[in-house]
């Protein structure tokens, strides 16, 4: 029997859907995650701090803040340094045999002004101790400065990964947050070495020089960090497989003659960077402000999709969503694109020491990534105004991969609420909390300062593998329900914790640099 | 206490340690295989049949083996083609921005003549049918002829991989050989296409074409077949990532420009490619000889080092020991290194055709690959003087991994030499004899006639994965202790054969076809 028409329901006395149902509604029917993304890596591409593209990616992302109808979509600048792009290049292997090799500059270093052709030497230089080895024989050379090593690494690991709950039940353990003096040294002086290394193979007038590719099977990277100043001679990092011959040929005989191309420029115009936030303004102006943010600065050798694309257009969808909603929540909440974060969390930095809290200013001028190394060991910490705002703060940086819980970053105190705000997403994959602190991007020194800062955990898929800042880090590495999934629970999360009675709680403000334990087992790493 | 003095020994009067011993005695302590494999990949370079690089590495070869004092060092030709090599090439995307992408010409296409600037279009044509679409639209263009997909592969599964004794069990199985027309003729049209695409895309006008790599994460490997004719039109195969980049820009938009250089040169001084051979002779002239051979000839993305420099390094290291040993074998042991493999068996099957067994000719000519299709449906086989004389072959070309154990080849009455033969090795991993039948190398045509043609089981390691035609195929993907053991093993088996009493059982001279299943399932692959 077929029944008789239902009464007609006027749209707009349908009750309202509870917010997690909308959250998804809008994250799925309507997700714009991936367009965000496509937009950020195949039309803009990769993003390097104060390079062309980062700045058409600097107004595209304020517009779209604005056309949203974010609040106070904005760019905030700090000094960062040069702009440095590529527009063409190619290393050429002459002699013994005609070679194309798979090779690209190396982040601000300079253009060889057309073509470079001359013999390699392989002169492995890791520290300034080598340096006395070579004095006086790399005049006119391509200095090789990578040991080659042998041979391949044998991957008997899958490349793409996604958690088990035992991997995820590890991240939970406490860690007692220690200085590591010896560490932080070898970092610096690692920092510094890059310096002190171009001024050497300058003043030894070689050409040019050449590095090894960190991984296999012909992946590039091309990091560097002289972009205050930056480097002397072209410098070009060589696939692992093309740089090992050279290496073994050098060996053997002849010195192999490398032809470089490296057409590349230097953008001076403006050394500032600039972070990009929009706001969804509070209800309640007293309540202060919960915050999510990921770095959109990325590396040259792919278009940086998984670094940090996916992270940036999950920030910018989950304002979206929640805009899409008509939220009006409690306290306000912040979206933040930060800028170079890849040279050193600088657009972070900045932001705490405008917003957040001060540290005393360095000793003496510090060359890239020393402010990052040396950061939590200046006090006395002053908390600005802005220190008590500060309710949540949310970082993505690791990739597409799902969201699987969240990394309570060593605040105990915090983990109930994460946990009861996070339960809604099991069926997706995520609700895990896990203890352990993590480092290396723009929340770690907000967690450094006490305030509620977290990030999440993700699936790695191939990141550590294969994409991280390498030239495989292109959109199809993205995946795309992952990349959804995370979007909504961002836009979760930030909903909650707006409209939580109380902020999260915190972490004491730090009184003292990190205590150093005195019965360290040596880094048997350490030279 | 100190012991006495023993009496001193004279050298010459130190009994001879057993042949065995004095095999791994030679292969490990003197081994040279490495510094074979070297010399083939980094000084020479890829060998693809006919270039500049494969007639440096024939005359190379013929003089080591004559050096190492074997008899009849010699070459013998076979009608094959053009030669072909690169000398330089890039491909740019120059709209909507500039990038250097990750392309490689493709093995038989002609040069640019310069620099070569079009917008591309998106044309996915895989066969005839196809065709009508386009017609009239791809003039001018540079014609994107893969379809895309979305995304990469996810790989959950170990790159470098090695055989458990569970996987080397389920290798020992009988299959019976079958004819399967269907198969055959998807093929063979598929070498037909080849033909027919760059007829169609010259006709329409297009100025190149480009095609998408088969792997992800940047590999490339630039296989043609057009080596008869070469191609009408240049044509480049593009790192997928850099090929779905520009699929997606086109589709979301005005269609990216590319820039082509593609410096490439034909070599026609001399069709004849040649297979290179090298004796020791035997004792007893009537006993017929034993073999071993591997094909020399690779692709042009990498240098054809586990693809097959291994194997050919294996089998001329396999010479030497022997050599070195001063064997004086009952039956002669040849050492073949074939030719124009790669692009159909062409070197073992002339070979065969000359001192082997005849076929009838093909009723046309054949393309590139028929030949290699047809091969065991022509009948009569008319075996030749040489047929009876043949009483073992051995061949290598699955990478550098250790031998595990032999494919018997459905030769079941071989079996037993075959085990005892081997069994000395289980030390070092090898001793499975499995009874299984492997394609798509030298020895496939050998054992169609019944003749006991082997391959050995082989260690993956990342051949399947990573380094099979592709640009990683390079000298430090080979592992040196697996090549060693390679060498040994096959400089035993062709020992033990060459001086058995009765030359290893054969399976029948073939009458007829293989027989075609009437009752076969239809291949869900099939189109």
């Amino acid at each position: 029997m077929v029944a008789p028409p239902a009464a007609s329901y006027a749209q707009e006395t349908v009750p309202p859907a509870p917010d997690f149902a909308r959250v998804v509604d809008e994250g799925t029917n309507r997700s714009q995650v991936m367009v965000l993304a496509q937009h950020m890596t195949d039309v803009i591409g990769p993003r390097l701090t104060n390079s062309p593209q980062m700045r058409t990616a600097e107004d595209w992302a304020v517009a779209k803040f604005a056309e949203w109808g974010l609040a106070n979509a904005r760019k905030e600048g700090f000094d960062f340094g040069r702009g440095w792009s590529i527009e063409r290049s190619s290393v050429r292997m002459m002699t013994p045999r005609a070679l194309q090799l798979t090779a690209i500059p190396i982040a601000w270093t300079p253009a060889t002004q057309g073509t470079l052709t001359a013999p390699v030497i392989v002169a492995p230089l890791s520290k300034r101790e080598h340096f006395a080895a070579w004095r006086g024989k790399l005049g006119g050379r391509i200095v090789m400065i990578s040991a080659p090593g042998a041979t391949v690494r044998e991957r008997t690991d899958a490349p793409f990964k996604r958690l088990t709950g035992e991997d995820i039940a590890k991240l939970d353990t406490f860690e007692e947050p220690r200085h590591d003096p010896a560490r932080n040294a070898r970092m610096q002086a690692a920092l510094t070495f890059e310096e002190e290394l171009d001024a050497f193979l300058k003043a030894e007038g070689a050409l040019a020089f050449a590095r090894m590719s960190y991984r296999d099977n012909k992946l590039l990277h091309g990091e560097g960090y002289l972009h205050r100043t930056g480097a002397s001679l072209p410098g070009v990092e060589i696939a692992a497989e093309d740089y090992r011959r050279l290496a073994r040929l050098a060996a053997s005989g002849t010195p192999p003659t490398l032809e470089i191309v490296s057409d590349v420029s230097f953008h001076d115009g403006n050394a500032e960077a600039y972070n990009i936030l929009a706001d969804i303004p509070g209800t309640d102006r007293a309540a202060g402000y919960v915050m999510a943010g990921a770095h959109y600065d990325s590396w040259v050798a792919g278009d940086g999709a998984v670094d940090n694309a996916a992270g940036s257009a999950m920030v910018m969808e989950a304002a979206r969503i929640l805009k899409a909603m008509g939220v009006r929540p409690k306290r306000t909440i912040r979206f933040a694109l930060w800028n170079g974060e890849e040279q050193g969390l600088y657009g972070s930095i900045a932001y705490i020491e405008r917003n957040l809290a001060r540290r005393p200013a360095p000793a003496a001028r510090e060359n890239a990534l020393q402010t990052y190394v040396n950061q939590t060991q200046r006090y006395p910490v002053t908390p600005l105004a802005g220190y008590r705002d500060l309710a949540a703060y949310f970082n993505i940086d690791n990739g597409s991969g799902r969201l699987r819980g969240i990394h309570a970053e060593n605040n105990a105190a915090a983990v109930p609420k994460l946990r009861e705000w996070l339960s809604p997403f099991a069926p997706m994959g995520s609700g895990a909390v896990v203890f352990g602190e993590t480092g290396g991007t723009d929340h770690q020194f907000m967690a450094a300062l006490g305030l509620p800062a977290f990030q999440f955990v993700q699936d790695p898929l191939d990141y550590n593998s294969t994409t991280h800042h390498s030239s495989a880090d292109t959109f199809d590495h993205l995946v795309p329900a992952d990349m959804r999934q995370g979007a909504m629970v961002l836009a979760w999360m930030l909903l909650q914790a707006a409209n939580a009675d109380a902020p999260l709680p915190r972490n004491p403000l730090p009184r003292q640099p990190l205590p150093t334990n005195p019965f360290a087992t040596p880094d048997p790493n350490a030279e």
